[in-house]
Order: structure tokens, then sequence, then C-alpha cells
């Protein structure tokens, strides 16, 4: 069994989600958004990091998952994403954890089929593969979905069927 | 008397320099540059995130200085530095320090007398403020500028003087 924790930073709202692996079954295990939103900047960052690292405390996950970016709008956002990206990783390396970073293009690939997806696919998959009914806040399923990424980089489709038998 | 940790973040390198002010006195404490390079990218902001938490430990103190960045080359260089100051932001925030940022031209301003001043003035004036004859490391010196630039925000020429009839 592994445990992933997948991480969507940004400067206002940070994703997380966690996930258990076993084998070809996947377990939702905790998702959710850190606000931040109008906080100063440097206690935005403080939030992030320390709600992370009591999140990694809690769940004792074996690796951080983190969507890798390159492109933004512009350099202004850039740096922000820039800045809740580096708390976030840091969260992670300072508790000892591994970090993977996973393109925008990887996530969709892996859960998807196709790296040009688009996000409601994206978040329709991350429900069925972890039998969520509910509809999940974006930035959560976003976290979720670059969780699920790590564990498994190939398409997904096959194992739906899998996951669908195996619950109750 | 007031001690501030100035730091010039980058994703390769990250000065620091600490300086004690007390009234129209400066004092030099400690500086250096930590060296991340080619380490993987997770594993270089952890290190820049451990070693300020060290030397905030050791050196205790009162609050955190960073230059303020708006503009960079492009969206990756931003990218990249907007990770490295979130990790020595971060670093600080979470050690209860408050952080103030300087813009480059207000930290010219304050050291030199004009926004406009180039590296090698600012650079100058650090050396002279601190009594410090050796050259400096430009990343170590850059962060003993934004620290001087936080004890003083207005022209420091004029204390110059001051600053070298207390030397022995």
């Amino acid at each position: 069994m592994t445990r992933v924790l997948g991480i969507d930073p940004g400067s206002r709202l940070t994703g997380f989600g966690v996930v258990d692996a076993d084998g070809s079954r996947y377990h939702y295990v905790d998702s959710g958004v850190i606000r931040t939103l109008e906080a100063p900047f440097p206690e935005r960052l403080r939030i992030i990091f320390e709600d992370l690292a009591q999140l990694i405390a809690t769940h004792q996950p074996a690796i951080m998952a983190v969507e890798q970016v390159f492109v933004q709008k512009n350099v202004s956002s850039a740096l922000k994403l820039g800045h809740a990206r580096g708390a976030a990783i840091c969260a992670g390396a300072t508790s000892g954890l591994d970090v993977a970073e996973y393109t925008p293009r990887a996530v969709k690939q892996a859960l998807v089929g196709t790296g040009s997806a688009d996000k409601a696919q994206v978040a329709h998959m991350v429900r069925q593969l972890l039998g969520i009914d509910a509809p999940l806040a974006e930035d959560a399923s976003d976290a979720l979905a670059v969780a699920l990424c790590h564990v498994h980089q190939t398409p997904l489709q096959q194992r739906i069927h899998n996951t669908q038998e195996s619950r109750p």
C-alpha cells in the first residue's frame, strides 16, 4: 500500500488530496483546500507550509506529488505561483518526503488517456476512480488527480471496471 | 539594538547577511551564500529552508528583510525565483519572524540616495557602512544591502561619517 499526497498549489487556494494505492485499487483518504486568500503574502506561505506539514504528520504519506508548471499568463503570476509551490514543496521536503512533479499533460494522460483532456473530464475520472459521488472543490480534485497520476501514470480507463467491481 | 537578517534568494545561490542596528550605528554580524546549484529542485528548496532556519536559530534576528521582485526575464525564471523566495520566506515566517519586503529601488535609495544607483555603488556603500575592507560575495553583499535598507530607509550618506568615527 502506498499513500500519496497530491498538491495543487496556489497563492490564494492550495488543494490537497490523499490517496492510498494498493495494486490496482485506489482508496480516497482525504482532500480539501487550504485557504489563504487575503492574508499578507509571507503569512500565506506560512499557512501553506504549516497546514501541509500538519497534514503530512497526520496522514504519513510516502510521497508528495505536485503538478509541474511551465507556463503562466505573465511574470507576476508566475512569481506568485512559484512562492506557493516553494512553500508546499518545502513542507514535503523538510518532512522527509520525496517530491515528484508531473506536467499537466502527464496528469491528463494518466487519468483520461489523452494529454489534451479538459478539466471536467479529469474531475469526472477522479470521482470515478475513487468512488466519490459528491462534487469536489476544483483545487481538491486537481490535487487528487496528481496523486492518482503518481500511483499510475499509464491510462487508467481499464482500471475503472475493477474499481467499480470492488465497491460494495 | 535591532538584529536584521537580509536575504537575497535565488534557486542556485541564496545570499544572507545579518546586521545589528543601534541608533545610527550598524554592526556586521555575519554573511554568506547558501549554495544549492545542481541539486534536484525540491532538495534545493529544502536546503534553503533548513539552512536559513538554522541561521535564524543561531543569530536570533528580530526580522527578515527580502528584496521584492516584480520583473524577471521570463516566466520560467520568475517561477524558479518564486520557489526560492517562497522557501526563504517560509523559513522566516515559520520561525516567527516578521518578513519585510523592499523593492530594489528602495534598497538603492536607502543606501546610495538614488533609486538608479548601480550594483557597484550599492556594494561599496555596504562595505563602507559596515566597515568591511575585504570584498564580499555579490549575493552576500546584496543581502546585507536589504538588511541595511530595513534599518534605515532614508539616504545614509550622512551616517557614513558617524560610522567611520566609531571605528577604532
